[in-house]
């Protein structure tokens, strides 16, 4: 969308960091995210992030893209709890995948961060909502940008968002036809 | 999300482009079709793309990152209706863009192909949506992906798609805060 408010020459000049969270049942979640990153690699911006549920070994056309761009996202988790034979090491993966986020966080070495999937380390308790949001209210450096993504965002997560969006599913054509996921499309 | 579906290595192998829909009243339809566009240069897909609003001497954070990365999105048109002095050359570039659109679509030189914020020039009724979509049905190649943006997607342009997001408004800054735009960000 075009939008025709004044544009700042530099990204950090008065710059007030948005907390975005993107939820909902939809596709786009982490998609939309990354496509922010992708507008904000395009200012040179400071890039970061933890995708808390993403194998290290996997390689999807994000982590290809994210790599030949220079942008850092660390994968942390061993893929999620209903395909885990291991409930703690999962649990314990997320944990730290909070613990080296809030390290990162706090460093000032970002202009924008992103969690992806964190809803899920909320709302499974791993981590207490209330806890992690209180620390972001404390420690999250003013200017910086933080998108969050996964299903079920919790209301205390909303509360503390600047930007929530829900992105809704009206026609999916894995369900609808049974179709394969694509390459370049869906991971 | 992590899918547990076969992948193909190739991108063409097999494929069955998807036409996928971004719709709705909320923020991301462009910035979630810029992330699936990211995760196909990530995979060395073919990208084109056409947005229909965005006036040619802009320079969003988007326009600088396709620039970084080679991807080839066109800009047609000169901004939206109700800031635009002029209403048929607006309706004469939005027709025009979708002539350009038709005949990159038809070349075969694209794996995947965005027509942002190409609702609206159906809906505003500059091309018909009947037309299109039995254009595209026709026309589009069976492995091109074809992503399109915009609010209020007609129902016609509904039914033929295969994937339909609808992004939905939970809380906005703007809105909520009056907050300035954030480079990087919202452009």
């Amino acid at each position: 969308m075009i939008h025709s408010m004044t544009r700042t020459k530099s990204a950090n000049a008065g710059r007030r960091g948005l907390v975005i969270v993107n939820t909902g049942h939809g596709k786009g979640k982490t998609t939309a995210a990354l496509g922010v990153l992708m507008r904000a690699w395009g200012r040179n911006m400071r890039i970061g992030g933890i995708q808390f549920f993403k194998n290290e070994n996997a390689s999807f056309g994000e982590t290809k893209a994210v790599d030949r761009m220079g942008i850092e996202l660390t994968a942390m988790g061993d893929g999620f709890t209903w395909t885990s034979r291991n409930m703690d090491e999962t649990t314990a993966k997320a944990v730290h995948g909070w613990e080296v986020a809030q390290q990162k966080i706090v460093s000032g070495d970002y202009d924008i961060f992103l969690l992806d999937e964190f809803t899920y380390v909320l709302s499974f308790g791993w981590v207490d909502v209330n806890s992690a949001v209180a620390w972001l209210r404390e420690n999250k450096p003013p200017s910086l940008h933080l998108i969050i993504t996964g299903r079920d965002a919790p209301q205390a997560l909303v509360d503390y968002a600047d930007l929530v969006t829900e992105m809704r599913l009206v026609k999916h054509p894995f369900e609808a036809e049974g179709l394969a996921a694509q390459p370049g499309i869906e991971f």
